[in-house]
């Protein structure tokens, strides 16, 4: 391979989620549309290098106008519940439910064992520092296995510090459109162990 | 969003294989590391932007020292046989297997009634003067429905204009390292219909 798209690549390649072989695919379609697909890249990276910093506060994107960004300095959101995500990606898929008001803390990974990710990988000094003003603590970890650990783990080292805290996860069950035929049989275990009462008892 | 990074993942967007969800990750990723992974990035594009040209006889990518690319003037290869893949990237991937050596041709595309993209959207008039030259042509497209039939139409546009010309295709089988018992019904088939005779008659 040419030295400049084996650059080009390894920069792709170097983004999350993205292999060798997609990598590869956008190198060759950026070097084949310098002037379109190329330029819209270039420019909005330098506008995303100029313009961006990172919230100190829950470390989602923010404008280096705005910091910590508006979501944490929001005043209408709620202080009291804080909610703890694995990457900032997924505070903007929780703020589009439109369903939570209070603050975003992001751990910037999650506890995995298999890549040698153990706690000193998550943003724990600075989770406690603000756990420590919160009332309610709302885990939303993947539904994984790593994601579980993540979780188990953040429990135990918040309720050891903060016996009074009140610590919540979010729901299992039958994602919104899914078919009961097609579910996996943990999703629908764990549907039936959290099944929710539709008449008064 | 912040309109920058709605930009940003909109340029990301625009690359083959790219997610609205996957490029939102990856402008996150970018803008929480402009010194590292953002100007890697940067800079491997701008040297692509300056130094990277089109093959106009394969399509793939090439210096623009280099123009036709290295394939396409290399004298050790034959010119009788011209391999049509569906894109560039198939190109390197073929090479990698250092089975073949002869000449090449790129589509960029293929027929996709789903997608409306028909003929037009082939370089077919480019291809019929490369052909011209040919003794035989390799159809390498993908063993899916879509490969099938763009397959399937080249090789009747191709032997209506040139009768004298042998069309191969790449064979169906097992890849290679799988199990039979994990195997689909459709490879299975396949690998039946055209098994390879290990005795002589």
């Amino acid at each position: 391979m040419l030295e400049v798209m084996e650059r080009l690549t390894a920069a792709l390649a170097a983004l999350p989620g993205i292999g060798r072989r997609s990598a590869e695919r956008m190198a060759i379609h950026l070097a084949r549309h310098p002037d379109t697909i190329g330029r819209a890249l270039t420019e909005s990276l330098a506008a995303a290098q100029t313009e961006l910093a990172v919230c100190p506060l829950c470390g989602s994107v923010t404008l280096k106008t705005q910091v910590p960004c508006r979501l944490c300095t929001d005043p209408r959101r709620e202080d009291a519940i804080l909610c703890i995500v694995e990457n900032p990606a997924d505070i903007s898929i929780l703020e589009q439910s439109g369903a939570y008001g209070g603050r975003y803390f992001s751990l910037m990974g999650r506890l995995s064992p298999m890549k040698g990710e153990g706690p000193a990988h998550l943003r724990l000094p600075a989770l406690f520092e603000r756990a420590a003003a919160a009332k309610e603590i709302l885990l939303a970890m993947d539904s994984d296995v790593e994601g579980d650990a993540t979780a188990s783990f953040l429990r135990q080292e918040l309720t050891t510090r903060f016996p009074q805290l009140k610590i919540t996860r979010l729901a299992f069950g039958l994602p919104s459109g899914s078919a009961v035929s097609y579910s996996d049989p943990v999703t629908l275990a764990r549907a039936i162990q959290n099944r929710t009462p539709l008449t008064r008892p």
